[in-house]
């Protein structure tokens, strides 16, 4: 199994390394792509090398998963970018692959109408700014292939909900106890 | 406030990186200083660039918290480095400052006799590599300065109790809100 992460400057530090940490503790090949080349600076100042910018990669579309962390100004950064509307649009649209989105970034899943119809979460303090109206007040909300999440504080059980979904519940609880959950 | 934070290759990203950002939430002026120089490669294989090299700081003991993330290869780094000794002795020896370890870390201050007669925790599969005798179960343990942790699923209560030590109380609690605790 094997999941792409999306890296823009400005992600939310947590959300982004939580997610490439736990997906790995779960046996999962994960590739965290860069917006841009070179070493990013995440929305509290930290500074992350991704594996590799997302135009060196053979094909962006051979992943079980793309997820989108959060962060506010690493949001705007995936809103604006064509290969990220693209993108999401094709794992939205292509059966057996799973789209994740926590914090502020199921904000790009609703610019590109893919939170239509869907029972989905986000950062609280974001809601009023989707149109959607399936918010919902859960840590973490599956509506078939789509999971999203709220914030830094409930990034480790949105990732280990993904570890359940691509890898199976023996290897979710097999991480949660090493994480200590 | 100030805080520093160790980054040794092969450190646990997530603890390296929830303290990180959490105590500059805190409002803490944070400086995670390398061991080595350049972008490091921690745990789970996530590249991190430290803020600078350790060797580059002006002084190294100035700062109001020395915090240790853990994770098992960057403990032995910190374990080996004749620098990292000095510190924690500074820190544990001057009054006013704080010593923090979490993880796999407090066996750093354990091979410098620093959790003699104290009360701390670990990873909980460490414990039998501690000698010292104060071992607790609880995930956040604090004994006058000295304040340790247990791993990744407690690395944002250890951060935010730490934000509390340096900053207050309501510090800690408008964190904790915006991280979604």
């Amino acid at each position: 199994m094997k999941a792409l992460v999306l890296l823009a400057p400005g992600c939310e530090e947590m959300e982004a390394v939580i997610l490439m940490d736990v997906l790995r503790r779960g046996g999962i090949e994960v590739v965290g792509a860069g917006l841009e080349s070179g070493v990013l600076t995440a929305s509290r100042g930290v500074k992350i090398e991704p594996d590799l910018p997302l135009d060196a990669l053979e094909t962006a579309k051979d992943f079980d998963l793309l997820v989108l962390p959060g962060g506010l100004p690493g949001t705007e950064a995936l809103l604006a970018d064509v290969r990220v509307r693209d993108l999401v649009l094709y794992y939205a649209a292509t059966p057996g692959r799973l789209l994740g989105a926590i914090c502020a970034a199921p904000l790009v899943l609703d610019a590109h109408g893919l939170l239509a119809g869907k029972t989905f979460t986000s950062f609280p303090g974001l809601r009023d700014r989707i149109e959607s109206k399936g918010w919902s007040a859960d840590p973490v909300v599956e509506d078939g292939e789509l999971i999203t999440s709220q914030g830094p504080g409930t990034a480790m059980a949105f990732a280990l909900r993904l570890v359940r979904r691509l890898a199976g519940e023996d290897a979710e609880e097999s991480v949660a106890e090493g994480l200590l959950l």
